[in-house]
């Protein structure tokens, strides 16, 4: 091995190692073999192999908010913002698992067995878009009593559009119609009248 | 074997052989065997094993729509009926999925074989909740141009709530009330302003 090694090269190692064997059979010892380094080292940055397997998840997950943290802070119409969030959720998750479909198929089947860190990725979209909602309020474009709630049920009714167990429906060439008109449902279920 | 071999016999049969060796290793000689007949027999009702598979499904899914159907014909509130209508169909494979988690495991992975099965049953699912949604733009309750789409937008933002992908999502003690928030946001984005 040559270099520092970091927890993000353990993180590394073990995506990879996530890839090969799958979430199941995926040991500290084969990430640890994958980096020439003893096991004992990779316990240094993680206390354990649910440790690992988490931190794993939580870059993953924190790769899909990226491009969603902008939109929450711009300027501008807050419907037009609410839209823009949702399709890039749908769409950053979509292109994953066209990019890679195999690694997106291993961290769906790993979800099941994190379910505390996706309820808390949950949590995060969910006060992301809370604060677009909220903003709508302000502005008076839309007429909600809980922009937290609210920003839950869109999520839930977007549910086919970023949600990895439709991943085999997003080929769809009609998806990205389906898209709008849901949200448009959506859109005039938040206006003020 | 006792008393004549009818069709639904055989597709008694064949769904529980289905249940018993997935929908991948079933063969028509094993519902054959299960009937104690032979599989010329079954093969009198059903020309190939592919029309036995899709027999057995498009029952299953006949079973989805049975309670939907007096819904649409009833007179009241559109937006009443439309509720009670997406309800019916959620309860309804909630109810299967939780009294018997291993058929339903097994037609969900027999979906994948038999697209052309579930999408003409999308279509009349469709077409069952459009005419619900043609009937509130009559009443003046609706404003919406084209039923069938909304009616298809309605079911894509209640995915959670009926597609077999949520089903162990469906215990969630939440899930109930988490329908009604998505209900009120669609009947607002479908009432005449």
């Amino acid at each position: 091995m040559t270099g520092a090694l970091t927890a993000e090269r353990i993180l590394d190692a073990a995506e990879d190692t996530l890839r090969r064997f799958g979430p199941g059979k995926t040991t500290v010892v084969d990430v640890a073999r994958s980096l020439g380094v003893s096991h004992g080292s990779v316990y240094r940055h993680f206390p354990n192999k649910a440790a690992l397997r988490d931190a794993v998840a939580e870059r993953w997950l924190q790769r899909i908010c990226v491009p969603l943290h902008p939109v929450v802070t711009e300027d501008g119409p807050a419907a037009e913002r609410a839209w823009r969030w949702l399709w890039l959720l749908s769409t950053t998750k979509r292109e994953m698992a066209s990019n890679d479909p195999e690694l997106f198929a291993t961290y769906y089947a790993l979800a099941s067995e994190i379910r505390e860190v996706v309820s808390d990725h949950l949590e995060t979209l969910t006060e992301l878009l809370a604060r677009i909602v909220a903003d709508g309020v302000r502005r008076g474009e839309f007429a909600v009593d809980d922009p937290r709630e609210t920003a839950r049920t869109m999520l839930s009714a977007t549910t086919k559009f970023h949600h990895p167990a439709h991943a085999a429906e997003w080929a769809d060439p009609n998806l990205d119609r389906e898209f709008e008109t849901v949200w448009e449902l959506v859109r005039r279920g938040l206006e003020t009248r």
